[in-house]
């Protein structure tokens, strides 16, 4: 496998005088900046080339990180063994668990290989190249193109090389990520493993004690650890599941420091962290503030509400919306504690005095003044325009992603649509190379079907939609807001083919024409509404184009104000970023210190749910178990994405795996700070203790190479 | 004045070789065993001499320590100005304000001594000499006696100590205590001022900022402090209010250490701790834990939720109802924490194994055996019978403290009925030198009257009675029970005179003959219920007297088998506590630090009560001040009634006032614990900083000797 770097992430050099202004533990570096960091003097006793190394013929720390799906993973042996978050792998567990057979419940360790558990939508992507096309991106757009045009542009040329690349070397997974919106594009190459397993996962009151009481909360005292295993064809290729095939054998794997770590002891994470809006203007932080987030608190705290009621009395309907409940509940609590974070921090103020004063900066100069002047109030505008349809648009969207059967239904209205096109014209999910994907996504989602749960659901949209004028008056939507002959009520949901995984696969293979024929309400409804959500994608597109436009100029003259470089965003990309094992203060007069230990989890203990803990820990702490480390805090700079997280010492080796953050720190989406940005990881002495002393899957820690004494 | 000790307040002392075994820093210390406790090793600068000395021409310390109603307060000044809590001296500001003029919200500055404002109902007391009278009174006591017998004959014999000393020494107050129950009394002498005035109170925004949600918490950002001052007569007599008394003198004041303290720092308490109950058997404990104690919670949180309401639209009721709200959620949440400590802590298990030990103990020697074998169950058999018949007498009881018709009515029943015996038989309040006072609480209690809380609040005890079996078939509560001429309704509770304080105050000197042509229902219904609560005192009096004899008797073994001393349980009377300015973990990674600033006041201010910041403040923090102290938290053994008392550092000046526990620290009445007992006080330099800077009262800061910069 070769590797060619050309890449220069961040475009903008500044001056060589000026040296690296950001604060040295902000940031989320892509891996080829590792070397410019001097790490060695904040605390590193590697070489920066043993963390990532230009050259593929010198196996790196890089080659033993992988995504896995959304979440980050470590090869920790030899035969493809990863250790992940518990909750990464949450959805495979569930969905190898039945009420009579229940994983999350009890756990699960594989007595061998041959019981290691498929874990279907699970797939594994080791990064192998990446190099800057951004000339060949923009050269798609032409000065003629209206904002539309220019991000149709851009995406299609995206898909081209993405395409070409996964033409020129089969089996590679290509992708073009955006670094910097409108003005820099990285191709990403991967090798992408199909057959992932689950090895080994502790019982929920293990991997998720604490449960949403505790999620991003520091002290912590969570097992969210669990093994995967990466498997391929025979002859070493990426290969669906097949019961030959065999493990994957990693360039190189991550050796696990069964020592652990100290107060004060310098780490550094590899990871795909998500998402962030560092390089967002203050309008945007505004929209957030007063438009998005509260709008999601509420839609998500509704939806948490009646998936739980919905799960009461039946532990089969409680497992089925589990999985989405923990999410949802997820990104509530991340959403309130921005808000809130946006609300006593000072961090709006901040990014508008940085804005002023490059207003100022603007303004002193008649070229600068031409070129750059209404550029903050025109990216405003566009957020301005979006508080407004704020209401109409995102309860729209709402309805077909809250309601199982309409977000089906419109999978399906869209697939056959798309699909009429060219595939470099159709949106992602729909291109050939990404069907196959899609469509077992979507079959999975239909698992967690359940009519009674869609209804209450639905039936809440619509309340929803028929407070919002615009929405009211929507002509499409009238059959829905006036359903006096209950044509979307109890009986149609329980007798669409929507919660059929089968059917839901068949249908998505039919053309707008046959769509048209299929007798069902929810199809019917989504065919009257698509040109709605077609008109809003079209009005994304627009928005997008006019802000990657207004935001690559705003790159350009806050590069020429500051005179500093800027780390890009996370964009799911790999990166890395380090800290140290460190407390916090969150408030006057308290001191959170780093590490945890099983005397907290059974302090915290009180036998119900989420705060049960299984005997067997609970004998082993009366025998004198209680100093055995837990959970860790460190001050790196993460995200989601991050979950799984390698958390790696001084000398690269594997102290534990990231899993949260703080709830100060949930603002680090916006804003990092030393003071409350704090990533909070599972101590791999725990991991151990509780795979090898707890669970006695002793084989693993050999297979990892743990001596045992 | 002379002041004699006579006094052995631990009766049993152990052998010398046996030493303090007690750990040093637990002990709420009789002031004439300082000297015997080697604080200058644990850090005391000046001699325990200067703190007390029983050579009443050596002023010390404790001539500058006051017991102001049920806390403490400390006098700064030769003036007689006294410092203590703004939660003692509430009740004076409560009654001094109106809605238009209202100094709970506003604060008060007296701008001279003429505009000292009386607070009635309050009176102060200074130590002056104590001798142990543990023979006399015990020699009362003759074989013959039956329980009853016993603590009446205890009691007729303390109250006759009491009338002869005050008798001896006009103007005294003299005050048998109980130290360890059924072995030793002690005789306090005080010298007891009337005429008590308010000069500085913040307003409850600061003097109560965080209210009862900070309330036994830290971090703590209160600024619970007051300026009092007592007054007595022209020719320094104590007296009753009056234009031309003068401000007290008292023999020495506490000097105002403006420096504060820092972590580390040894400090010490002086003060009036009210009640503990460290020498009581496992029986109690669960009788606390699974009796009382949710008992009182769900009784308190009902009534304050009434309450609440009652005021919500209407500030005159809420200022009505505020000071009684705030006695009800304060213990309210110290039985809560109180809960929380006996649940999770391992208090009844460790009682119990000494219990155990104790027992084996007994039972190794057949004298012994013979005298103890069955003392702790016999112990046990008075909290079983409490408890079997809890549900009854704690109704019963709770219907003559809940209802204030009702309470009052019993008040003017018992009284008529007392004051018909001689004075030594009666109850205490009954006694001519207790009944002015008497009557002015009761005339103080009747200004919180409001009719349709009473009526919410009788009808809920009418519902926990009705409830209770053996109440309900309770011939003299038919008529309350079944009210169906609405008796005791609306329309009863508006017109009856109980609701004023002159009628009330004639009541208060009718027979039982003239009480009962009074047409009051419910005069009339406590007259029918009257003999059932006789009943249920006396039932009180023989259970005192069982425990009184039984635990005189475990405290004798208990010495055979321990061969230590005991520091006697806190009764109200002057004691030393000392410590450390200190931090503690309530949990697995969280240390909570020892000093809060204006920065957590800030942090914490909303603007909505509790959290509501003076306007004036938050300039002052705007303008850098920040780095005020604000709070601090120190390792002594306090207790209810150590509210106000001063916190001395090693040269015995006043660095703050101490407020209150923290929430784990409630348990501290059943066990006291290095690792969570901790106390909570106002640094100094905020109480100062709030007085002078703040609100220009620099004439106070003049008066106690602060140089200013």
């Amino acid at each position: 496998m070769y590797r060619i770097i050309l890449v220069v992430t961040t475009a903008i050099l500044a001056s060589p005088v000026a040296g690296v202004l950001v604060p040295p533990e902000e940031g989320m570096f892509p891996v080829n900046e590792i070397v410019g960091l001097n790490l060695a003097e904040k605390g590193l006793e590697i070489s920066p080339l043993e963390i990532f190394n230009p050259n593929p013929g010198e196996p790196c720390l890089v080659d033993g990180i992988c995504r896995v799906n959304g979440c980050t993973g470590s090869f920790v042996s030899p035969d493809g063994l990863i250790i992940t978050n518990h909750h990464c792998a949450y959805r495979a567990i569930q969905t190898a668990s039945t009420a009579s057979n229940d994983l999350l419940a009890n756990g699960f360790v594989a007595a061998n290989r041959n019981s290691e558990i498929p874990a279907p939508g699970y797939e594994v992507r080791i990064t192998e190249t990446y190099r800057d096309v951004s000339t060949e991106v923009l050269s798609a757009v032409t000065g003629e193109m209206d904002f539309v045009q220019r991000t149709r542009a851009i995406e299609k040329r995206q898909k081209e090389i993405e395409k070409q690349a996964e033409a020129d070397q089969p089996g590679i997974r290509a992708e073009v990520a955006e670094m910097f919106a409108g003005k820099t594009y990285v191709l990403f190459q991967y090798t992408f493993i199909k057959d992932v397993r689950l090895v080994f996962a502790p019982p929920s009151s293990v991997g998720n004690f604490g449960g949403e009481v505790d999620n991003w909360e520091w002290p912590r005292h969570t097992g969210d650890f669990t093994f995967m295993r990466a498997y391929v064809a025979p002859d070493g290729k990426p290969a669906t599941f097949a019961d030959n095939n065999i493990p994957y054998h990693p360039r190189r794997h991550i050796q696990v420091a069964a020592a652990g770590v100290a107060e004060g002891d310098f780490v550094f994470l590899l990871g795909y962290p998500g998402r962030t809006a560092r390089h967002k203007t203050t309008a945007f932080l505004r929209y957030e503030q007063n438009v998005r987030l509260p709008f999601i608190v509420e839609l998500y705290q509704w939806q948490i509400g009646v998936l739980e009621a919905a799960g009461n009395d039946d532990r089969d309907v409680a497992l089925k919306h589990s999985s989405r409940i923990k999410s949802l509940a997820n990104v509530e609590k991340r959403s309130r504690g921005q808000l809130q974070g946006l609300r006593r921090s000072d961090i709006v103020a901040a990014r508008e005095a940085s804005e002023n004063g490059l207003q100022e900066f603007i303004e002193s100069d008649t070229d600068r003044k031409v070129q750059y002047a209404t550029i903050i109030d025109d990216i405003a505008s566009v957020y301005h325009e979006m508080a407004e349809a704020a209401d109409h648009e995102m309860n729209l969207e709402s309805l077909k992603s809250v309601s199982r059967a309409m977000a089906t239904a419109f999978a399906i209205v869209d697939a056959a649509h798309e699909r009429q096109k060219e595939d470099l014209d159709r949106e992602p999910p729909w291109m050939e190379r990404n069907l196959d994907q899609t469509r077992q996504q979507l079959s999975l989602a239909v698992r967690d079907w359940h009519a009674a749960t869609d209804k209450v659901l639905l039936d809440g949209m619509r309340e929803r939609l028929a407070a919002t004028k615009t929405a009211r008056e929507l002509p499409a939507l009238q059959p829905l807001l006036h359903d006096k002959s209950n044509r979307y009520g109890d009986e149609a949901l329980s007798n669409t083919p929507l919660g059929d995984p089968d059917r839901v696969s068949a249908w998505l293979d039919l053309t707008p024409n046959e769509l048209s024929d299929v007798e069902d309400p929810f199809i019917g409804l989504m065919l009257d509404l698509y040109p709605e959500y077609l008109r809003l994608r079209e009005l994304g597109k627009q928005r997008d184009g006019r802000l990657d436009r207004l935001y690559g100029s705003l790159i350009d003259v806050k590069q020429d104000y500051l005179q500093t470089d800027f780390v890009p965003d996370a964009n799911s990309t790999l990166r890395m970023t380090y800290g140290y094992v460190e407390s916090y203060s969150p408030e006057d007069a308290v001191l959170k210190t780093p590490v945890t230990t099983l005397h907290g989890v059974i302090e915290k203990t009180t036998g119900e749910e989420p705060f049960a803990t299984p005997a067997r820990i609970r004998e082993l702490y009366d025998a004198g178990a209680g100093e055995v480390p837990v959970n860790i805090l460190y001050s790196t700079d993460t995200t989601g994405g991050n979950s799984g997280s390698p958390i790696l010492n001084a000398k690269g080796q594997l102290v534990g795996v990231n899993f949260d953050r703080t709830f100060e720190a949930t603002i680090n989406d916006f804003a990092w700070n030393h003071n409350y940005s704090r990533s909070i990881g599972v101590d791999v002495r725990y991991a151990l203790w509780i795979t090898g002393e707890v669970y006695g899957a002793t084989c693993l820690l050999d297979e990892m190479g743990i001596v045992r004494k």
